[in-house]
């Protein structure tokens, strides 16, 4: 049974590291062994050193203990005795790359579907869980094998959401970016989530944690909104069409 | 000998669509039949036909005749036959995945590299110009079968360029994504274009068009910049290191 936290954004607001995140971070983390292997590969302008510094924190807040997969010779036996696997927003390419590099994207969807590893992402890291990248806000830096992505959940999730566009500029907002998406590959829907909010899952079922209400985005219906709080069958938000 | 026009948006501020770009249509046009072959492949939420009667004032006061690529038959006769070729903004991956579904990419770098075929460009259009989309800023809505595009300059470029980020909102600065590009691209460069300037091709020079300096982003060396009205060789940016 799927167990997952699926986070939006490091941060919310102008609060630290993954600060606004504790208690959703407790309850995942309940009943396990509290030692989390840390994927830092969304990392790019930064080493991973810095980065299980940077997110080692919020984690020892909560009575874990991250360590780095960059610390270990065999990622694929790393990921397969991980109780916990924490996967860290930055660029989604350069993650997706990474992890096919790494061989280990088939290896944490069989580890968390079927094995009851905890699986904990914030953006790059949350894109990367839903079935492909094609709804991240990342530059394509890199070329990855594939968009195909682990998959734990049955829809596209766009992190960081945000409503309208800056004054001045051209750009498309990122409801139009949506919409683009939505026309492109009709039938098939996405879920937003603002900075601060996340999508919990429990096998079939998810909840939306944090403050805000997430949005459904949808090529043939009007948007609809998931109320802070509610839980759903993630079946009900369409995923990619066969 | 290419000639090209490769513009950064389709409209400035709140000026109509190319109407910042009366000027740089003239000087690419000159001497042309000033029959236009148009892509409207980057439109993803609108028809073909509506991009077309988006697309086609501005050319008309320019005094040139755009017909859009859906009208013809064999897409690749098409591109054969023409004497300039627009292709127009909107998502680059849409756009590249349909060229190379209509098997143009390679006949356009044909045509404009060694044939004398003009090639206008904006947002998107420009993006496939560059050697590959690496350095767009569009959602990554569909997968096409490479980032490899038509390549018409060596190096990269970013349209739509504009500096810092939405006050309240912790996604990437563009600075921070084209960093990110840098990063992991060690040695190559980006060329960035705010809304309104274009980069005019011929040869192996290149002109800044427009009111604005262009930005030049390198991984070793600090961001410079191109003034507007300066040429350069094209050489100066580096492109893709093998």
């Amino acid at each position: 049974m799927t167990t997952a936290l699926l986070m939006s954004s490091s941060r919310m607001g102008s609060l630290g590291y993954l600060e606004h995140a504790t208690s959703q971070l407790d309850t995942i983390l309940e009943g396990t062994s509290r030692k989390v292997l840390f994927v830092p590969y969304a990392a790019v302008s930064f080493s991973y050193d810095a980065y299980e510094e940077l997110a080692a924190p919020p984690f020892t807040n909560a009575e874990a203990q991250l360590t780095s997969i960059h610390r270990f010779d065999d990622p694929v036996a790393a990921v397969r005795e991980a109780d916990v696997i924490a996967v860290g927003g930055g660029n989604s390419f350069a993650l997706l790359t990474r992890l096919y590099g790494a061989e280990i994207v088939a290896e944490i969807r069989e580890r968390v579907t079927n094995h009851g590893t905890r699986y904990i992402g914030w953006s790059a890291g949350t894109n990367v869980a839903t079935p492909t990248i094609r709804t991240t806000n990342d530059m394509p830096i890199v070329e990855p094998p594939s968009f195909g992505a682990i998959g734990l959940v049955p829809f596209q999730i766009n992190p960081h959401f945000i409503p309208g566009k800056p004054a001045g500029h051209n750009g498309e907002s990122r409801e139009e970016r949506l919409a683009e998406f939505t026309a492109i590959n009709p039938g098939e829907e996405v879920l937003g989530l603002v900075e601060g909010s996340a999508l919990h899952v429990t096998g079939t079922r998810g909840t939306i944690l944090g403050d805000n209400d997430a949005l459904v985005f949808s090529g043939s219906k009007p948007v609809r909104t998931i109320a802070a709080g509610a839980s759903f069958e993630l079946a009900e938000i369409q995923g990619p069409v066969a």
